[in-house]
C-alpha cells in the first residue's frame, strides 16, 4: 500500500462525518466529484415524495395547502437552511430560482440608495446569468453596471454590489466579512451570490451584517434537480424590501384578493407566486441528512479533503491553496480538459469541464471520501498518462 | 328516482369523456369541483415520479441534464401543451410561476411600443397578482396602469394590454378573438391570462393572432401542486422578445459561460433559471391523459355539464348563462358563503370561497360526471335548508 493509501484510510478511518455517507444512495463503482453542480439523492427522499404525491396531493388535494403546510413551506424552509448560512429564523424564504432572486434582490438593494448612486458594481468573473440580470436590474432602475474586483475601492456613486462568494469556475472564495464591510462605508448594499458555498461552509450572513443574499439548494444542500433557490433578508431591512416581483404570495393578505398591493412584513416579502410544492418539498426532506451535522465540521473536512487531493494530483490549481480563499471544489488547468472529462467519466470519475481549459472537482463533505479523493486523482493520472 | 337523476344518468351514459375519469386518483366519497385551484392526481404519476427520482436524479444524476432530456424539458413539454391552447410547436415554454411570467410577457410587449405610448391597460377585475406585476411593469418601463374593462376602446396612448381570459372569481369568460382584434387595431399588444381557460376550452391563440399569453398548469392540466407556469410568444415576435428576465438558460449558448448575454432563438427565450425538474416532470407525465382527448370535447361537455348543475341550483349565478361568455366553472352568490362552503366540505362536496359571498364550483370535464353535479347541487340544497 502506498502512503497515499495508507493516509487516505487513515483520513478516512478518524472521519466523524463518514456515517452520513450512508444516508445518500451512492454507486460503488463511482467518484460522484459533481455534487457543486448538482447534490446525489438522499435514501429517504424517494419515500417521502411518494407519500407527498399520493396522499398530499392526491388524497387531500387543495386541503394541504393548510393542513400538510403547503402554503408555509418557503419561510419554513427558509428556517431550515438558515443557519447552515449563519441567518437567524425568519431571515430566509425559499421559491424561485437563483435567477429571478438575483434580480429581485439585486433591484431592492439599488432601491435603497438615492438617484445619485448610479452605478452597480458587479464581479467580474460572476457566474454568467448574474450579470445578465444585473444588466436588466441596471436598465430598469436607470443605472449602469461596473465590473468589480473583489477588494477594489467602492464609491460613493455605488448604488449596489453584487458578488459571488465562491467562484463557480476557479473555486476561489472571497472574503465576505472584508468585502461587505468596504461596501458598507461606501454606503451602498450588497447581494451576495452564496450558489457555491451555501452547505459547503460557514457564511455568516448575520455576524457581518450582509443586507441581501441568494442561494441554490440543488448544490451541496442535495435538494433535487432544479430545487428552488433561497433569499436571504436582513431582518432591518425586511420593512423596506421593495421587491420587482410583487406577487399575491407576498401579499399582507393573499386570500383578501384585494386589488391593491400591500406587502406582507418579514421576509414572506420576497415571495412572489405560487411556490413549486414538489421541488419544494423534495428539498425540505433532503435537509433531513443535516440532522447533528454542523456546518463548520463540514468546513474543516472540506479543506483537509481538498489538501489531499491537491496533494495527489500533479495539474496546476486555479483553486488557491490558502484556505482562506478555498471554496469547497478543486479547479485544474489541464490541456484537451474537455476530452479528459469526457475519459474520467468514462472511467467512473465525475466532474465537469468549464471551458476552455478547465477540470472542476466539487467536493461535498458529507458523503465524498478519502479515498475517493484518492481514487480520482489516479484515474486522472492513468488519463494523462 | 327523479327526473333530474334520471337525466344525470343519461348524460353519464352518453358521455365519451367518462373513461378518462378512470385515470385520475378519487375519493368516491367526495364531489371534487375545485379543479380550478389543484386539479387532481393521475393515477400514474406517482410511480413516475419515483422512477424520475431514483433513477434519473439518484442513479444518472448530472447525466439526466441530457440522457433524461432534463435540459430541453422546458420547451418539450411547451410543445405538449401547445395544441391544448391552439398553438403551433416552438411557440410555448413552461417555466416559472404564472405571476414571474406575467412580468416576462406585459414587460417584453411594452417594450414594442413608442415611448408615446404610456398607458398599460389591465383587466378592471384581474386576478390581484396579476395586477400587483403589471403596476411593476409599469413602474420599470416609465408607464402608468389603466383599469380596463373587456370591450372598451383602446387608444392610441396603449402600449400593452393585459386581460384575463375566464375571470377568477367569476367564471366570465371574455371575448378573446374581438379583444385582440381591437388592441391590434389600436397598434398594441395584448398578454392573455389562460389559467382559468387553458385544458377547460379552446382558446386559439395562432387562429387569433393572441401576441403573449401565460398560463398555470396546476389546475384544469392536473399538474400538481405549484406546478411550473407556460409562456407563449407569437413566433414573429420571438425575435424581438426583450425580456426583462433574461437568465442563463434563454442564452444562446448556456454552456458557453459567456459574460455577454446572447438571447437564444424560439420561445426558449422566455427562459430564466434552472427549471424545477420534479415539478416538470411531475406535470409533463399528467399531461399523458391529453392522450385522444381533444379540447373541443372537453368543452362540449364542460358546457353540458355547468348547464346541468345550473338547472339543480336555486342561487344566483354569477357566472353568464351565455354559453361565448361562460368559463368551466359556476360562481353563485350566497349570504354566508363562507360557512357555507365549509359546510360544504364537511359533506364531502369541494369547491372554494372567494369574499365576500362567492361559491366557486370548478368543473373538470375530465374527471367530473353528470352524477357529481347533481350530488353537489343535493348537498348544497340541503346545507341550505
Amino acid at each position: 500500500m502506498s502512503a497515499l493509501a495508507r493516509k487516505a484510510e487513515a483520513l478516512d478511518a478518524a472521519d466523524e462525518l463518514a456515517p452520513i455517507r450512508e444516508l445518500f444512495t451512492l454507486d460503488p463503482d463511482t467518484v460522484y466529484l459533481d455534487g457543486n453542480s448538482l447534490g446525489a439523492l438522499p435514501r429517504h427522499v424517494p419515500d417521502r415524495m411518494r407519500e407527498v404525491i399520493t396522499h398530499e396531493w392526491g388524497a387531500l388535494r387543495i386541503r394541504s395547502w393548510e393542513e400538510s403546510g403547503w402554503w408555509t413551506a418557503p419561510e419554513r424552509i427558509g428556517d431550515r437552511i438558515a443557519p447552515l448560512v449563519g441567518a437567524a429564523p425568519g431571515t430566509v424564504v425559499v421559491g424561485d430560482s437563483t435567477s429571478v432572486n438575483v434580480f429581485k434582490a439585486l433591484v431592492a438593494a439599488i432601491r435603497l440608495a438615492g438617484p445619485d448612486r448610479d452605478e452597480v458594481l458587479v464581479d467580474a468573473t460572476t457566474f454568467p446569468t448574474d450579470g445578465y440580470l444585473a444588466e436588466s436590474a441596471a436598465r430598469m432602475t436607470s443605472r449602469r453596471i461596473v465590473p468589480y474586483v473583489p477588494g477594489d475601492p467602492v464609491g460613493p456613486r455605488t448604488a449596489a454590489v453584487l458578488v459571488n462568494h465562491a467562484d463557480y469556475r476557479t473555486g476561489r472564495l472571497h472574503d465576505l466579512p472584508a468585502v461587505t464591510a468596504a461596501v458598507h462605508a461606501a454606503g451602498a448594499a450588497v447581494v451576495w451570490d452564496l450558489c457555491h458555498s451555501a452547505g459547503a461552509l460557514p457564511v455568516g450572513l448575520e455576524a457581518h451584517g450582509v443586507d441581501f443574499a441568494v442561494g441554490c439548494t440543488y448544490k451541496y444542500l442535495n435538494g433535487g434537480p432544479g430545487s428552488p433557490a433561497f433569499l436571504y433578508v436582513r431582518p432591518d431591512l425586511q420593512a423596506s424590501f421593495d421587491s420587482p416581483l410583487p406577487g399575491w404570495n407576498s401579499h399582507a393578505d393573499p386570500f383578501g384578493m384585494t386589488a391593491g398591493y400591500a406587502p406582507a412584513d418579514g421576509v414572506v416579502r420576497g415571495r412572489v407566486g405560487t411556490p413549486d410544492i414538489l421541488s419544494m418539498l423534495a428539498l425540505e426532506s433532503a435537509l433531513d441528512v443535516w440532522e447533528g451535522v454542523t456546518i463548520e465540521a463540514v468546513r474543516a473536512k472540506s479543506l483537509v479533503l481538498t489538501d489531499f487531493f491537491l496533494e495527489c494530483v500533479r495539474l496546476e490549481s486555479l483553486t488557491p491553496v490558502v484556505h482562506a480563499e478555498r471554496g469547497s471544489q478543486v479547479s485544474l488547468r489541464c490541456e484537451n480538459a474537455g476530452a479528459v472529462m469526457k475519459e474520467l467519466i468514462a472511467r467512473g470519475v465525475v466532474g465537469d469541464f468549464r471551458p476552455p481549459d478547465v477540470l472542476r472537482f466539487g467536493f461535498t463533505p458529507l458523503y465524498v471520501s478519502f479515498g475517493d479523493a484518492l481514487r480520482a486523482a489516479r484515474v486522472l493520472g492513468e488519463v494523462l498518462g
